[in-house]
């Protein structure tokens, strides 16, 4: 239905938000997902500056911040989401050896999950 | 349905598996999760020896892996599981700080997630 | 914000199709499920009708029809989904052992789904 | 696994339907949609008839109903869902900037869900 | 594990931003869901800042943009995104009527989601 | 990002685990699921161990099982696992008309789910 709005084609903000995109991330092509929020100048604003806030170093390292936000979209089955932010995860630092981990903790979060459903299992007062 | 399996019920296999549960994590009481589970010996078993083998220090600090469980929970909803694996992770060190660090990418990564779906994204060549 | 519409308030179509529910299954009171959706009648009739249709004895048998219910319910974390379908399938005949493995099912099922997506599993040419 | 039926294939029942929907859709061919369903002649049946009702005008406006059922989709994550509602929206008369803004609620609506859960808020008295 | 924090606890910014909350929404308490975003002031900020902006009257009007808000926590099951919302939805103009058949549409999407999974629907030429 | 571990390239415990796939599911091939793992022998040995145990016929049967593990895939939108597991059901004897029915239950399944959800139906004392 949206077609990526090409640098070509990007005016004003946009044009400035790309920019900054490219020069943050040390890439030389802006990738599909900005080009796509294009089509609506203002979530890609608020989602540009979103993200640079929430990903950002802070407590947690921001390669872990990579690990969590993969672990989500696994289990959101994104795949756009997962094979971007691997990478990102990668240049960040993280090694195969984190990355299967990471899965591995994701998968059985999700059965268990599940477990507590199935047996609804009530909250202990330790918890509470 | 099902109602958890008190400790002076626990019989042979589940009554082992509940003191080691005791030990390792050092409480006094077996947790609901557990008492649950024990109405499956099988299925309490092996979700032991799984979570045992996942969660240990590898590559990824026990911390950082409670932190993506807890993130795969909050997507999935699961309050039992929220509680439960914030407080283990408190307990091997989470900070307040990381754990609302954990939580603004977890709400961000399923909001651009969708973003991706809206705008159905395709895959650029540099994620393939 | 819906307050369940009771028996007494019951006029019509939503009257006619509560005396059904509590002939069919064989109660003396309408669930509130039923209830809730007597707020909007259209919806209610279409649900009922449906809902007899789709778990009625067919190549599979209704007690597998309620597990396969539940394993859903489970996974999406419906609570009152979850509850009410563990206690048709009982009645239909599932033992507690049917359901502690419907269950150990359903959380390998959400486990081994979060693999294939985490390492992004290509589809075999034999599945297809 | 299962073969769309085509509509040389399609006898009785499914051939009504099948010329059904054309009409009503004014297309001129069957969407895979519904060819698919038709491995199953009562769910075509029942699907076609729920819809029909469920999308009509009432209280709601056509084109806000197709704008609900693309969020529903996205969330869900279900492409096919997605593709063929924004398109049938746009013909209800829906503008880029409308699908743009329910692009936009969808996402955020998935961020503020799970700020919900990861802080585990209470339900306010004023909303109860 | 995170508690609200109360309007006498609330200093600076996050004092600032629960003014504004109460006057936009003409309240007087600060509800539970930004008391506790108020445990990470950067996450209430932006997420005050990000509602605001997506939920404003645009292309779309407040109350189809609440009654998406609401088909989407349904979907993902959270409560208190429910009943929140579902309010603000009635406090801007929608009937009973409005929401009953938002409901409906949600489960229907729901239910052909899963048949166009199930069924494993290609997409027509038509939809891309 | 991660590759599938070819059957020449898998050694050890790996190697072993491969071998004994193809025995157990009389094939010649191991699936890209199983050789995807093998980034990860731990899982790969885990996964395949556990899938053995609970797969297993029980007091459910195999087909049963294979059925209900595919209505939780197409709940999660998971394609390879819909594919896989339905193959694997029709060769352990279910028949078309039985997964017809099964996808019918699991599209009903969730759409009153949601329903649920969005009356927020209150669970009735004869299901706690």
């Amino acid at each position: 239905m949206f077609k990526p709005i090409s640098e070509n084609e990007a005016k004003g903000k946009v044009k400035e938000i790309f920019e900054e995109i490219k020069t943050a991330r040390q890439i030389t092509e802006v990738p599909n997902f900005w080009k796509s929020l294009a089509n609506n100048p203002e979530t890609l604003e608020r989602t540009w500056t979103s993200l640079k806030q929430v990903m950002k170093k802070g407590a947690l390292d921001p390669v872990v911040k990579e690990l969590i936000y993969v672990a989500v979209s696994i289990t959101n089955g994104c795949e756009y989401c997962i094979k971007s932010h691997s990478l990102a995860a990668k240049k960040k630092g993280a090694t195969e050896e984190m990355l299967n981990e990471m899965i591995a903790v994701t998968g059985m979060a999700n059965e268990t999950n599940r477990l507590v459903e199935g047996y609804q299992v009530e909250v202990d007062e330790i918890y509470k």
